[in-house]
């Protein structure tokens, strides 16, 4: 990676005006670089205008400032927004090496697990080790959905795309047949993250069914 | 706007499941459905591959996955990370009515400020009174820039374009005939948000300037 030389290069020259910490901001620095990269990750879902496909750092985005006004329908009492926020933030990242995965894709979905692990070794490996142990322990969190914070961003992670396809009078489904069963399937997840959500959701799925935008069953 | 009212529509329709919340429920996904536009707001440096311009939610997602890393770098003791993660997710919603503005245009930052309060006004009152506030509370406490926090953001805000003009061989200062002194000027306020930060900042000013990459004083 040329760019990244080049900076490195440049911080070494001065290097004398930076502390112990060189090596340290020099992998955080690098690791900013490198996510860059998920600007070009491109899921099937359009944004809500229609113009074009919605990439995985506008959809991470998006969930993390749902997040900000969401939280109060998680069900848990103790419950840390935060942590919710750093999940989202960071969720999709593997996907820089594993690709975007469509939900609806059952072939796709059967090494999703293992591409995903590979890549959260390159590219969490990249951080200093604290930072990696955080990262690796939030995107375990977040995979896992035991914990009521991982439940909630998972519920958001399915809320967000269905609202973006119902936006869209639902393109992404029409585009891969995808019915209604299917989506019911696969979101009521979100249930257990947010009841109230869900509630909401599965009205959502109910009238696009209706509006044609679901295959019937 | 035609996708709001059918979303809205559908709420209704099954209102009985939903519980006294509902306007308040309504009003946040409205908000949510509203901020997908700043997804088409475009800044003026190119995202680092070179493909395309960078928009404000991509720009805003980098800044807080780069608090969750760089925090560290703030000289404050009691910090608050969470609410610098805060004030960069939303920073820049006002951008959907207000547009993004260089920050090497001196005649569109003259009507800055007064542009963007009008949109803040409609934006965030778009939301239920209370977040209404806290949005509004995080908006002016970054503009202010007073609290250690509000320093450390802005620092991101500058660092972030920095790196990706230096990743992208100066396009958007190539474009616009910005002068060393010039990119000086508007990022040494990195240095009150972030010492270190502004030392490699202030060596990565220099190498650019000696690529090219900025027109001589």
């Amino acid at each position: 990676m040329n760019r990244f030389k080049a900076l490195l290069e440049c911080m070494e020259e001065e290097a004398e005006t930076l502390d112990d910490g060189l090596e340290r901001l020099k992998k955080q620095i690098q690791f900013v670089l490198e996510v860059d990269r998920l600007k070009g990750i491109l899921r099937q879902n359009l944004v809500m205008d229609r113009s074009r496909q919605e990439n995985s750092v506008e959809h991470s985005w998006h969930l993390a400032v749902m997040a900000l006004l969401l939280s109060e329908y998680a069900p848990a009492r103790h419950f840390d927004m935060t942590r919710v926020v750093k999940m989202v933030l960071i969720h999709d990242i593997v996907e820089i090496d594993a690709g975007d995965t469509f939900v609806y894709d059952v072939a796709g979905n059967e090494d999703k697990a293992e591409r995903e692990i590979k890549a959260a070794e390159r590219l969490f490996g990249m951080l200093p080790a604290d930072q990696q142990a955080e990262f690796w322990a939030l995107w375990r969190e977040f995979e896992a959905r035991k914990t009521p914070e991982a439940r909630f961003a998972g519920a958001l992670d399915r809320l967000q795309p269905l609202l973006c396809n119902f936006s869209t009078d639902g393109d992404a489904w029409r585009r891969h047949g995808v019915k209604r069963g299917q989506v019911i399937e696969k979101n009521h997840i979100i249930e257990e993250g947010a009841p109230l959500l869900w509630d909401y959701a599965s009205c959502l799925i109910n009238e696009a069914a209706r509006r044609g935008m679901l295959e019937k069953e």
